[in-house]
């Protein structure tokens, strides 16, 4: 696998089909054994047990530390061919200079059972620390891989997640309630740092409702599984709907960026990628270690192969969750419906960055009948595509409005902005939106329901009907421009969207 | 007032230390009606008497209601004219078509007392409906405001805060708790905007630890006081010590940035304007009437007086907030020092968008110092103003690490990014980055602590403490690039920037 990038993409996709992957065992093993696992609450073999026990992982897990015979209520091992039943995925989280014993042990394990599939590597201090002690554990790890064809994440990552699968092998903590664990959705993503994954595992929980991931990769130092490879595999998995990336630098990234754009045919590929400057490279190349291409080479490539760039974790979070959640605009029409007048200008202000968005004019019909629905001091279509049904507006003027214009022909998106005022009821609002936004899924509406912790019943309401909604008016602004403009690209290569993944 | 501008900068320096504003009432009135107080939760007059009260307002509040005899525990009166003891500030939000039954009553007031010296006219429905019924409302305010002298903020604000005096006239809702509210610091705010105005109090509510304003105004309709008016009161005013401006646009463009540009030789003045395209200025026309000047003009005028042009809602509140609680840099040499590699490179990827920025290169004794006592795989000045102490990082590394960077002289400021992971104590990484930043009032620290409800605790102890902190690497770079500007705008100005206010 990985390999076959090269055979090109009908063969790839017949043998797809034909072949279980390899990876999936990230992605769904039976049974984890955590190398590492432990009792103190400090420590990240400890959070993975944890993490894997409040997602309901439904298979077996099996802590292995040299010392304690229990950890959170699992029977632990002193080592890991000492595991009677079978064990599928290794989680590893020992210091890095255990490796050699570690290996020996799964040596003697893999001799008698030959079970083990795939190992997360998720210590550090292997080649990304550049000396050669790390380069020589990272080759103890890779010969007893090799050796038994087993595949490895890492090393130097902080682990794999499936919502659908209940697997969650990292060691992060986010606070997420655990009933909020595990709802799937169909956004994978892959990071190339294990602390800015870390960080969006954290800023995606903390939102009104979590982050809903299908599969979350932190790829660490690709010692094995590379991004072509899980980039093909999100290709073929059809519960990815949108594939998020950041990334720092790949050795061939004439290859890398092909695979994407091969796939952003099929579904949208969103890329944060730093190391923009020279000394953005240099830092990124101390860190780890990947060849850092010219960026403005990567840049060209993305453009041309309607690949999604974006310009900050935030814009990423909002793209992603835009484009797992809501219907792709058929165009570049999109209509500003704002119950405030000064945040939608802000939000004008940034549509009127992408040069491609247009503001459509909708009938005569259609302006008649907001002028009776709309309060009399409402600013309808001045400028065209622009309506202010000012902050007067009811709940009725917010739902009703959006579906005049929505029901015309010529409008393909809207952006709602609304600042909640003490007489508008917030759940109430939340609710006919839903209701509304739930009718329709022709058209794709980008709630920006300000501000602050006061609006955010109203926002929860949306975003567990699966409905995204965004912080500012430009940052709704910039997931809608981003899905227009991928909606622009396929059009123009001739391709349809498959919508109905979910 | 307001129209001293043109007396020239030595004349109204003068002036204003003789005299007590007329401005002073809306900022510290020793008594206010409330004329359309409500016991209904979803009217705005009541909100207006509720947040007076959790504000702990230390004067005297008489609600106006015409049926009411008490509202939130305060004697209501049916109208103005029938309140006994001395009114200073009137704050109106009855319907608006009520003006002129109002404007009577007071009259009759005035005929008795003459004691009202200030109006916040929080209703809509005046000149910026752009209709006749409109203007005759605002001219009937301003007949009677004339004839007495009575000041008027707006018609269509939300109204105006004082932390310092525990004013707030505002109808916002935040579901900020009590004990939370008139923490003063030194931001003072103007907003053109109403709703924008409230989005930025939602915002600044729901922060780790809430926006502490100096004086917080919703200037509506400017049918007396103006932005220039205000400004200048700001400029004169001790307690304030950052300005920021939501701004769409003024009639007299030249005359309003000359004054901002003389403010900020003297204290920052920090602007987000929006309106930047044909069709935002067409949409702000629509929105506020006022004459929206070309943008360029604007922007080139901005840079030319050292007045820092911000792009969004969220680089305005981090830089007010900056402004507010740190030490200005001394110059431009900025070290960024990350836990976390690959936020560190994001953040450096934003920093080098602005070409003034430079990394400086520290001593060897310094780097020396920071080799042995960083782990042995953190990244030391590769590149040069850049260090990368990992994820094994503990407490003290983070602290004495960034205590040995900014003693060297030629480091003027620094960023700090971190990731906590869950070894990392979060409280006491708080504490004692607190306790060192505190020690040190020299050059500002803008610490980026990641991320989510994960590191609030954290984020809280630094906040109370006043030191601001941001959500993200990116957001933590502008705020420190906006003061390193205009820090280096002071300089080749041959001014002094007094940072003792606080």
């Amino acid at each position: 696998m990985g390999s076959v990038g090269g055979t090109g993409f009908i063969m790839t996709v017949l043998r797809r089909q034909d072949m279980k992957s390899s990876l999936d065992y990230f992605f769904n093993p039976k049974s984890i054994a955590v190398i590492g696992a432990s009792n103190n609450p400090q420590k990240p073999g400890h959070v993975i047990v944890k993490n894997l026990i409040e997602m309901s992982y439904p298979g077996k897990i099996f802590p292995v530390n040299k010392i304690e015979t229990e950890i959170l209520g699992q029977k632990a091992y002193s080592d890991i061919s000492k595991i009677e039943d079978s064990v599928e995925l290794v989680v590893l989280i020992s210091r890095s200079d255990m490796i050699y014993e570690i290996m020996e042990d799964l040596d003697v394990r893999m001799k008698k059972k030959n079970d083990v599939k795939a190992i997360v590597c998720a210590s550090a201090g292997f080649a990304e620390i550049k000396d050669e002690e790390g380069a020589g554990r990272q080759e103890a790890l890779m010969a007893t891989a090799k050796k038994y064809g087993i595949r490895v994440m890492g090393p130097n990552c902080i682990g794999v997640i499936d919502n659908k699968n209940r697997v969650d092998t990292t060691f992060v903590e986010t606070l997420m309630p655990k009933e909020s664990k595990g709802k799937p959705g169909g956004i994978s993503f892959i990071s190339q740092s294990g602390a800015t994954a870390a960080s969006i595992l954290m800023i995606g929980a903390s939102l009104p409702s979590p982050m809903r991931y299908n599969k979350f990769v932190s790829i660490g130092n690709m010692a094995d599984v590379d991004f072509i490879e899980l980039l093909e595999y999100m290709e073929q998995d059809e519960n990815t709907r949108v594939i998020g990336l950041y990334m720092e630098g790949y050795p061939d990234a004439r290859r890398l960026v092909e695979t994407m754009g091969r796939i952003s045919l099929k579904k949208p590929v969103v890329v944060l990628k730093v190391g923009k400057t020279e000394r953005g490279a240099a830092a990124a190349n101390s860190h780890t270690g990947s060849l850092v291409g010219a960026d403005r080479v990567y840049d060209s490539a993305f453009r041309q192969y309607g690949i999604i760039r974006v310009k900050s974790i935030d814009e990423l979070i909002d793209t992603m969750r835009a484009f797992d959640a809501l219907p792709l605009p058929r165009g570049n029409r999109l209509f500003l419906y704002t119950q405030a007048g000064g945040p939608g200008i802000y939000c004008m202000d940034t549509l009127n960055d992408y040069d491609f968005i247009e503001f459509p004019v909708i009938g005569d019909v259609a302006k008649a009948k907001l002028k009776d629905m709309l309060l009399p001091m409402a600013t309808i279509c001045s400028p065209e595509g622009y309506a202010d049904i000012t902050a007067s507006a009811t709940v009725r003027h917010h739902v009703d409005g959006l579906k005049v214009i929505l029901d015309e022909d010529n409008v393909d998106s809207a952006v709602l902005v609304t600042v909640v005022p003490n007489f508008l009821p917030r759940e109430e609002l939340g609710n006919e939106l839903k209701k509304y936004i739930m009718s329709q899924k022709q058209k794709p509406v980008f709630p920006c329901i300000m501000a602050g912790n006061y609006v955010r019943s109203s926002r929860v309401i949306l975003e567990e009907a699966g409905i995204p909604t965004f912080d500012t008016p430009d940052r709704a602004a910039r997931a809608a421009a981003n899905m227009t403009r991928y909606s622009m690209f396929l059009k123009k290569r001739g391709r349809a969207y498959d919508q109905d993944i979910k």
